[in-house]
């Protein structure tokens, strides 16, 4: 019986496989890594010696419960529609479940039984959402260990580059799926701001982004809210709270620009079109600009705010460029045209460091009635465009939930998620190892 | 056995009762009137001599099975979710169909079995889709057999308020299902302009509408591409044409003040929130304007174009009136809140007239090279709030549609609408008895 089976072996992977490799070398325990693609398979397991990778069809059923029967433990990197398929294979052949994915509905449902055959889910484990949780908490259980009532949260992450690779006016370069990055904060926001119910449509959320200022770190940073910030008031107990926003972070300007490109509908996803290859950019853009002539005219009257900093972001982006060209034409959401050029222009280059930021701020009571302030931040810096702050960020509570919860250091059972003293407290403890460690900040207001 | 089935007795189907009566009374036929609610069957049918009124449950299939089969042909005017189940039925007992709603994938699946039962599903028989198919088809058809090369069709429509009703800077009330005005154009629209497509997101598309003029008429109106124009490309055979338009009418300035409250997010329709009954409008509209004090202020810094005439239009719809409360409280999203103030504030009173205005513009190209225009308008007035202009148009063709295909004037089968010769001659012929009469204004560019 091997320890671990790790389903997909794509950018996240990197760091977790290192992570395995050493410690199931150590402990003398066997994992496989296993993916669809045969080239990933090749690249990333060839040099492995306690571990196997294996190029796996994830739509070959049977030999996906044969692999699963044959391990303890499995870590899925799949895309989260199929973690569901992969959690009742695990209840099947009763075996733990580690995902860094967000608790579905349908995985939600499968609660009740995980518990009756004692294996834990544990999702929600990597790092936004993972290490935001299992810091947070902690923070929020010593402040309430010590009776604060806590008023604000603000909650923010961001995936960025590192600022000795930043070499380009958008201060960002892609170290996760770019599709992500594409349709980032569709939906309508949600979140509160001082007792009140705030709400911010698509197309008005990147217009609204607020200055965040890193403790002790010279980084010119915005946050916008991330979608739905309340769910957060029942998994942190924060129902009381006047106000509470969770958010992405980007880079000073960035914001602003991005909502230029929401605004002209660049964004969109819906409705696919026949696209050219070869088309260049200011004929693309004409097609989200009836009746006008002059493209940079009209994508500057796009928003009363719009300043010359933004049109030097959409500049270098080559949207007035008619040497910039479309490369793969086909039938196309205008998303995915955006994406193309997303993946060119923002391309993480072989050395290149990226970044991950993570920030709380929390505003308490204490039980004397003064004000306080509290903030906890994370810095994490990747070694290259392999080894990506955001592989380690994800990787690492994967690989660490996995040890943990196979050596018995995690003894919950059930769907869970890193919000709870006896998950998050070894995981942290082991995450200090790796260098990922919150400065914390506080202060009388 | 009964002639005519209706299904659905609501603000669309006055006038076609009215008709049902007159036309069934003369020709000795008897039909119903069915629907959920006792209180339209009693308001609308207990004066009927021809027609008897029936309050059924749409959910009592076995009853819904007895109804159908004891008539010779269903007009159904039911939510549009629900005519694949009466067509289904419809299919069992061999009857003919007609609606107003536009062809789903489900209705065209049932294509073939209706044509091997010889049965007639005539969908899109309404206004818009319907008149406009009927009357398109007619000029387009008429242009063809001239030898004529279409280059450009524009088709407008738009149900509106008639000068002598209209008391708002605005110019619109409510005739229609108010949800669908609360809606319209959703998603991205596209089309062809000049030979070069055109997308235009939800958010820009009210920022976007071109002036329309009606030949001879003293009318200021303005229109917006609505959702896919290009379908028609297939269904009026116009692959070829430069430009393809099919948008919505409004009277001028409309859309510039609409497109505010997109810009808002006031018609999100995607999360329920919870909504206090007594909240005053510019305390809701707080909720869409993070970090803003001066809510007029805010709102007026929205768009560039913003103009103190659209300023005047959101001032008259009370959003910055703290006298003006929102009615219904509850778990609502964003737009059935809005919906709630439109009800009130567009309410198409008693005694008020709504108006119908349809345009069709061609462009085509003679045998002998000349550069021709051509545009067909109509121009229909309501009587009160109950015999309206929207009723007359969207109740007359199925009224007619469904005499017709009984008396044996129209021999079609299969799952159709009215864009062929032998469907829209005889439909058009007998609209023009009932004033529903095309303009035609021709002239050399």
């Amino acid at each position: 019986m091997k320890s671990i089976l790790l389903l997909g072996a794509g950018r996240s992977a990197n760091v977790l496989i290192k992570y395995l490799e050493e410690e199931c070398g150590r402990a003398g325990m066997q994992y496989t890594v296993a993916d669809q693609s045969m080239q990933l398979i090749d690249q990333k397991t060839a040099r492995l010696q306690a571990g196997t990778g294996l190029q796996v069809e994830v739509s070959d059923k049977e030999k996906l419960n044969e692999l699963v029967a044959s391990h303890r433990l499995v870590i899925s990197l799949l895309p989260p529609t199929m973690h569901v398929e992969v959690a009742k294979i695990c209840l099947e052949h009763k075996k733990h479940l580690v995902t860094a994915s967000y608790i579905s509905e349908e995985m939600r449902k499968l609660d009740a039984e995980a518990k009756s055959k004692g294996l834990l889910f544990l999702n929600e484990c990597g790092l936004d959402p993972g290490i935001d949780h299992m810091s947070a908490m902690e923070m929020i259980d010593e402040i309430r260990a010590e009776g604060g009532q806590i008023h604000t949260f603000k909650s923010w992450c961001g995936g960025l580059v590192a600022p000795e690779s930043d070499d380009n006016p958008w201060g960002y370069k892609i170290s996760w799926n770019p599709w992500n990055v594409v349709q980032a904060g569709k939906g309508i926001s949600r979140f509160r701001e001082g007792g009140k119910l705030r709400l911010l449509p698509y197309h008005q959320l990147f217009r609204h982004a607020e200055p965040v200022v890193i403790p002790d770190q010279n980084l010119q940073l915005e946050g916008y809210a991330n979608r739905d910030s309340l769910v957060y008031d029942a998994v942190y107990g924060l129902e009381n709270a006047k106000t509470i926003i969770r958010g992405t972070l980007r880079k000073q300007g960035y914001c602003k620009a991005w909502s230029v490109l929401v605004q002209l509908g660049l964004t969109d996803d819906t409705l696919p079109v026949e696209v050219n290859a070869g088309t260049c950019w200011p004929e693309w853009l004409k097609t989200f600009l009836p009746g006008k002539q002059d493209v940079k005219m009209a994508v500057r009257e796009l928003l009363p705010e719009m300043d010359d900093a933004t049109m030097s972001r959409l500049d270098w982006m080559g949207l007035f460029d008619e040497q910039n060209k479309i490369e793969k034409g086909g039938t196309l959401v205008a998303a995915a045209v955006l994406q193309q050029l997303m993946e060119k222009k923002w391309l993480l280059k072989q050395s290149d460091k990226d970044m991950v930021v993570m920030l709380h701020e929390f505003g308490y009571t204490t039980l004397k009635g003064e004000n306080m302030q509290l903030t906890a931040s994370l810095l994490v810096m990747g070694d290259d465009n392999e080894q990506t702050a955001m592989a380690k960020t994800v990787g690492l509570p994967l690989g660490i939930a996995a040890m943990n919860i196979l050596n018995g250091n995690i003894l919950e059972n059930g769907v869970s998620l890193p919000a709870k003293q006896s998950i998050y407290e070894p995981l942290l403890y082991e995450l200090t190892k790796h260098g990922i460690v919150f400065l914390k900040t506080p202060s009388t207001q």
